[in-house]
């Protein structure tokens, strides 16, 4: 939109939440990294590479050949019945089955805070967020304007001892990625997962428990769920963004029936459905097994590219430069010397052609402004070390 | 959901919105009148035989082999932006040009309503609807908690005279669906929509015209939408759903670029963006011209079943029962005799294997109970004429 930077004034009066609403700052960042010159380590996007187009132009074809009159048609907000009982059954243990009926299809893992939002959350609620938390949690519940309470973290993510009766007090949910946290990377370890599958099993809030990047464990060998460990307490968020493509927006809901039963309403008010066909597209690609071949390659990808951002990071950046070793996911969070900005930074890194997000606008308050978030799924090695070297050279400039 | 009937209680507190959310009536009909042996006028679907499959199926196939790595990734918010461009071109007058920046695509129309809701209403604003209206907008704004004002109609649907300064005083938005309305079937007449068109001009809260029937006109004659006499003053709202196929789930909002700011960063907040495939699938098939030969066949179909239902209802119906004679889209609006009620009698027609709609979900307040709504989009003229026979046959008992 040409005009939307400077729009012009509106006879109409807007929403109170409206008027407090802002663009994500990194979309607007996005924009501007978008030329062709620019070593953007600024994106959230998974690599192109990773998408399995064959079975998907295969899969399309299938559907549109045997069950068309169904793929294009209305269909139930619940979501594609075939597709729910498959994650039914891929979240079902030993210890605890899943049930289809606790299985909501979103459209994209984003509307799951949407509808989470609508369904738990009144102006001034407490909602119990991590320090840093996800950009788009934020962005979704803000759009009913809660009161966040930031949980305390550490290298190993949210701490879970940090929860007394006094901060958890009247909050209406508790809002955590566990695994490779979006934008730290982190990964909560199995003891704070079971502290927390046992807080949510007395608490009287749910416990969001949102994992996309779940399956990219580098080393293949995942922490259980906390869902797994609390099945009908954890409200968990999954999405097929990340292991197959974002472009379908395919996310889901595992959810108490109770709770799904008002989410499931909230959605028939919001978008009817997530449309049939991309469902089914879903659906008809994985159900024998294509995930078990084809997560292992993104994981393999991510896990070297990862490996080559840490290996530039040692060799470029100054002292006074920080930053963790992710085993998964997409991210690596950093701090810069104590007293330097990063959103200053990012200003004269963009000039010099290299990107990258900012820490501040993952707090819901208290910002740290010298953190950032670092990207290397899309960017090859080489440029990875070229892009690191270049920041590493303003930021010992700044020195 | 099996368990969705009787859900258990929940330990957590929900929201206000939350509580006071309910299904739609509509759908818990449809879910009874699923089974084969009912002569359903209930259905709001339109006839999958109408749905372009072969286009869709090499529209497919090509995006996924020219352009799959775009078509699968994440991407604006604001839509495709070649569909766009359609859209705009598409609604452009001599006398106005709709620019591509008045545009965002929707998760369907449903999600326009949604994102209305978001930007415009608060607790307690006064948001006009006619009498009765789309059950789908009353759920979309219900979410946002506003105090609906009834705006009088008559058989040519809204009357413009009575959007009097008092009852228009401090509302957020007027809500009309001028061609075809759902439930009624009513179109407004040219010198109404002019004046609607003058108010708009003037008034502090915008007039949203829901506009997905008005392809369907059987004389293929359409009025001027109120968007071409106010291009700079109306939000419009239209949709793929009829004229190609729902499932895909592709609407769109035209509306003046300082609205559209904010409506986009409530939509980045809610899904942050429509799936980047289904867009171009409908891009791909309405590209060169395909709508303007595919349209008069939906037509066509509609006008022969409209017709077939006219003549049954002509030929069985007891005197003090009334209906109107739509000029397009899907249905039909019908009154029984003084006194009898249409819930009451849903009740026995689905023990006759015969169901519709009863009017009373449509009205925001002080329904009127003896009234009905008929589709007749998906059911064959023989069964039409078997349907309104037996449900003839059960006023008469009544009478």
């Amino acid at each position: 939109m040409t005009q939307s930077e400077t729009p012009s004034t509106l006879p109409w009066q807007l929403s109170e939440r409206a008027r407090k609403l802002t663009s994500s700052a990194i979309r607007e960042i996005l924009k501007i990294t978008e030329r062709p010159e620019v070593i953007s380590f600024a994106g959230g996007l998974p690599a192109p590479a990773t998408f399995p187009v064959e079975p998907m132009r295969a899969a399309a074809e299938r559907i549109l050949r045997e069950d068309a009159a169904a793929a294009l048609q209305y269909s139930a907000t619940e979501g594609y019945l075939p597709l729910r009982e498959w994650i039914a059954q891929r979240y079902s243990t030993n210890g605890a089955r899943i049930r289809p009926s606790q299985v909501l299809i979103t459209t994209g893992s984003q509307q799951a805070l949407d509808l989470l939002g609508k369904v738990l959350i009144c102006p001034g609620s407490p909602v119990l967020v991590e320090t840093p938390t996800y950009l788009g949690a934020l962005q979704s519940f803000s759009m009913f304007e809660p009161r966040y309470v930031q949980v305390p973290t550490d290298d190993d993510g949210l701490i879970a001892s940090a929860l007394t009766p006094e901060l958890t007090a009247a909050a209406r949910l508790l809002y955590t990625q566990p695994n490779f946290q979006n934008p730290t990377g982190r990964r909560l370890p199995l003891a704070r997962r079971e502290a927390l599958a046992e807080l949510a099993q007395h608490a009287a809030f749910p416990i969001v428990e949102d994992d996309p990047y779940g399956a990219l464990d580098y080393a293949g060998e995942p922490l259980p769920t906390m869902l797994s460990l609390a099945p009908e307490h954890i409200v968990h968020l999954g999405s097929f963004s990340k292991v197959l493509a974002p472009g379908l927006r395919i996310g889901y809901i595992i959810a108490p029936e109770a709770l799904q039963f008002k989410l499931v309403q909230a959605k028939q008010a919001t978008d009817l459905h997530t449309p049939s066909f991309t469902q089914r597209i879903v659906h008809e690609v994985i159900k024998d097994g294509f995930l078990e071949t084809h997560v292992p390659t993104i994981r393999a990808l991510y896990r070297d590219q990862c490996a080559a951002m840490l290996a530039a990071l040692e060799r470029h950046m100054p002292e006074g430069v920080s930053w963790n070793r992710p085993q998964g996911g997409m991210f690596i969070w950093a701090s810069l010397p104590a007293g330097m900005d990063s959103m200053a930074l990012l200003e004269e890194a963009i000039a010099h052609n290299v990107a990258f997000v900012p820490g501040g606008p993952f707090y819901a308050s208290e910002a740290q402004a010298s953190t950032l978030r670092l990207s290397f799924v899309t960017v090859p090695p080489a440029k990875i070390d070229e892009g690191i070297a270049r920041l590493a050279a303003l930021i010992r400039a700044r020195l």
